[in-house]
């Protein structure tokens, strides 16, 4: 991948030099839609400089006044921007409740809307209910946006992202966006759709047409994060293989730190134990100061994992971020497992109980 | 410059693999972070993936709901689109009027107020008055923001801005925005001022907390454009001195062939005529099939040159963007000339008078 990146350094420079509409579009941008748009099943793909500016060029690009937007209440904060930029009407529903996201549907009286929502939660790893949600926008005629940042490369066949997994890749009233920043370990972001959407894209996205061309090394890095994933199909299965076992290690220190303070068989914060089935790993430890805390212990005996604290999520759920990866060793988990119990351990230790 | 990205690159890694809160955060970005700040002569500066990014998260940081900010009719649309998302209540005042700003704000009921502007205007290089913006500002209690995006590493002393060319640089009231992508050659951005000023972004910035940090191969790239620069402290002259030059040749180009379709001593298009001072030189056409015709034919030619249309200009000033460069030589410079002369000749005949 760092390869790839190099090559079109060497080949392309270091900046694509202008906004994609003026001098700032090379064949390898090219190239990347559409391998971008092969993999994931939909008919064609535009690469935007990040998973942000995507999310707001797509959201503001096909709303508008006079549209109803429809946003889950845990979408992604650029999803939130993108809403409060368009200027249409925006409804926040509960987190996957498509029945409400009906409702509002249905009492609308604009003729255009658009769902929004994250395919994969970025906080807990919950994967949206998708055919159902799709379902109601076809049933009520809206195009329905699905943030795969956290899907691609992970979730559905091949890393091909939960569109895919849920039949749904291709559909002329789903539009996704990717970032080209996690699984594919780069920068940059990209819209996927049908063909239509996209000119329409690239005649009205402001976040398109008034910014700098992605860098052709993060084009080149990704276009070689995509082969890797084309040619070792079975990766994404084994960042899930890995997610599953990071789970349950912080369920176990989790629940030992919490036995440990005398609690036994108390699970304060078992509501909030990690979901599986996508790379992301929760572990909610309440404080953003024992979060941090955490954070750092752990990188100090090696182990890097991010930390979530407000405003990135609610007051109260401060967390660790683990991030599964396919190429985690059998050791290099071991080792995760003991820093996170003696980490667990020490700092809730800590805590006012 | 490209050595810079790839040693970046295989040091570390394809991409910075998280928001910059989070594990996205390199030494790399502080080390730009602190030349930035020191070349352009603000205290602390703080790199984001743009300048897109750049300007709405500083806008929206230092806004929002119960703020006024004050926005330059030809500010850049990534600032439109700032004081959009900042929930705070939005005064456009005419191009570089400074009487209309300091109308806006001491009419004003917010106690807090944003001046924002472009320092070179995107579509025709003017350079805004900041100094007697700056003045009024100061006056009556308001913070500056200057997009410094066609500033940096081309107008005020060695490349610095037009901030430290208007001694304003370092102000406690004066906040600044820069693009990697342009002079600079990559990608990416920055906002430079007080170091409150960035810490607050840190905390608060949504485009730099929710995003992820700039890939290494940009950081790197831009360290060493910045180089460069410092190194080559007449480079920003030698970009004048051309832009001078292609002003002046398509002054003449668009003069003779209006001369040459019989309108002997009328410049109709006089009043839209290259202003200097700035490396972007517009050549205005009026139309945007006329302008897209010109640049493709130009492009055919071997000149590459920007081709601006609506909704990026008001309707009737289609144009060709010159964007002037150091290492122009004078041989490439006659073939711009020729190109230029052959090009509006051809194009300007086919419009009916
Ligand atoms: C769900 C989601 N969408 C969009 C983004 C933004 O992508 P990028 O970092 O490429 O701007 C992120 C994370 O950064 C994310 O988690
Ligand atoms: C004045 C101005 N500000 C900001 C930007 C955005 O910078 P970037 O392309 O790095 O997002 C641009 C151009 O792209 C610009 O011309």
């Amino acid at each position: 991948m760092v390869d790839g990146a190099v090559e079109a350094l060497r080949t392309w420079g270091a900046g694509s030099t202008g906004s994609r509409l003026v001098t700032g579009s090379t064949t390898l941008h090219a190239t990347l839609e559409e391998q971008l748009a092969a993999f994931c099943g939909a008919e064609a793909a535009l690469v935007f400089s990040s998973g942000y500016t995507a999310n707001l060029g797509v959201v503001t690009a096909l709303s508008g006044r006079g549209a109803l937007v429809v946003s889950d209440a845990r979408s992604h904060a650029s999803l939130v921007d993108a809403c409060r930029l368009s200027r249409a009407r925006v409804v926040v529903t509960p987190r996957a409740d498509v029945a409400a996201v009906d409702a509002a549907l249905a009492a609308r009286t604009e003729e255009r809307a658009l769902v929004v929502t994250d395919g994969v939660d970025s906080i807990d790893g919950g994967i949206a209910p998708l055919r159902e949600l799709h379902a109601v926008c076809r049933a009520r005629g809206a195009v329905v946006v699905v943030d795969e940042a956290h899907a691609l490369g992970v979730c559905g066949p091949g890393g091909r992202g939960v569109l895919v997994e849920a039949g749904l890749a291709g559909a002329d009233d789903v539009v996704s966006t990717v970032t080209l920043s996690k699984s594919l370990g780069g920068q940059g972001g990209a819209v996927l759709g049908p063909r239509a959407v996209i000119e329409h894209l690239v005649d009205t996205a402001r976040t398109f047409i008034f910014d700098t061309g992605l860098a052709p090394a993060s084009v080149g890095g990704a276009l070689a994060a995509l082969r890797v994933l084309r040619e070792e199909p079975d990766r994404p299965a084994a960042v899930l293989r890995v997610a599953d076992e990071l789970a349950e290690m912080s369920r176990a220190a989790l629940t030992s730190s919490q036995v440990g303070r005398g609690r036994e068989g108390e699970v304060p914060l078992a509501g909030q134990l990690p979901l599986t089935g996508s790379a992301v790993v929760p572990v909610v430890l309440g404080s953003p100061v024992v979060a941090f805390d955490a954070a750092a212990r752990c990188l100090e005996r090696g182990v890097r994992v991010g930390c979530f604290r407000p405003p990135s999520v609610p007051d109260g759920t401060s967390r660790l971020r683990l991030t599964a990866r396919a190429d985690l060793t059998t050791t290099e988990l071991d080792r995760v497992r003991t820093v996170l119990h003696e980490v667990l351990d020490d700092v809730l230790a800590e805590v006012p109980a």
